[in-house]
């Protein structure tokens, strides 16, 4: 498991009072890339380096508490699925009673970065997604 | 059906050339928020005069083909399921050659503007969404 | 002068219940997004065919008036200077009576694609700013 | 001064590769959310208890090197002013061998959290200001 804590900020929310709903698939993204960057993978320099990209395929996520402007939630990620060409990533938002809030699965796949066609998993991601977040 | 035409800008894109992938669901809910204006229940004035409020409790996202920058999109809403309490909208997002690019559905609940406890759907709503989605 | 109008949607706004204040820069440039289609430089295929891009270097907006979600606004954009490497474009905001909520300037250089590095404004550039917006 | 570090990520970044140019001005507020935060003042817990807003009117940004993705940033934030009514910040944004990439000011005016209206600054934020920030 992986896991990062966040403070709601302005931009986060919306008129209602609460995150906008897509803040909270950007921040599940933001702790998946704070992990590929622990794991010597970020984003950054694998664009230059790297012949593959890993763009997101399917996403899902649940709201079950209103989240609110200064609140801090803790950010958990595990590994749900490592297949040959894709893998999937499950994320879980508490609250600081420790109440699930609201949660993510992402679904990403591995393609040439000039072709964008699906080719396997690189070695390296897949290493670093089952020996960190088994 | 409700159907919208949008026209990807810099701001929906992220460094790997493609739509980010919350731009996908935030252009699903501008679709509804001109259906809801073209319904007369624009959220603006809603959240002046409504004693509801009707957050997003849980949303899918598919991803099938690269969008970039320029790209002209048809987004296709339709009423999934108007339930006691909730309702489920399906979007999907074509290009210009008809191909479908994505899919979204959202689902959004009824609560009482106040305590943001589930309520009826109110009666405007359901029927806006019954005689124009049908 | 070139007009464009807009209405707030939910993703413009925070929870003071007004729009963030990034949001009126972005829908500045959303209207000189919608300028360049129109005079057939639109920024996605030019990304693909120019040698040139034209990076934001300097940006001011003023905010006179809270702008609220569902508000019309028009969007008029006029030509400050275009200089020989650069130009500047005014933007101002108003709502449906006719007053001035907000202020925006840009100033964006032109750059070699590959290198980053100025260059001399591209005439089809000069002319659709000074044949447009004079 | 306050000073905090903010390494660029996907939401960040447009298709030019670079951070969109409103991203610099989020990330200067959000280093201003976290000083006020520190100070005992954050938004979220000010929107609750507090009479007063402090709603931006004025904002500047200047771009003077490309930033991207995974790029680490040191954000410098100082009072530029503390006026009877309002107060301007400056940021400064450098990269990690030090160079200034990106400027911001801002100003902001206290208001009336009900009337929207100009009111003095009140004496808890102007002394968060003026003892931190000198």
């Amino acid at each position: 498991m992986y896991r990062q804590t966040y403070r709601i900020r302005m931009h986060d929310t919306d008129a209602a009072g609460v995150i906008f709903f897509t803040s909270q698939l950007r921040i599940a993204h933001e702790t998946f890339e704070v992990f590929l960057d622990s794991a010597g993978l970020g984003l950054g320099p694998l664009m230059s380096r790297a012949d593959y990209r890993i763009p997101i395929v399917h996403v899902e996520s649940d709201y079950r508490a209103p989240v609110r402007l200064g609140d801090d939630l803790t950010v958990e990620m595990t590994l749900d699925r490592a297949g040959q060409t894709s893998f999937s990533l499950r994320f879980r938002l508490l609250n600081t009673a420790g109440a699930e809030v609201g949660t993510v699965r992402t679904v990403q796949v591995a393609v040439d970065a000039g072709t964008w066609q699906k080719r396997p998993l690189p070695g390296e991601l897949r290493n670093a997604l089952t020996s960190n977040l088994g």
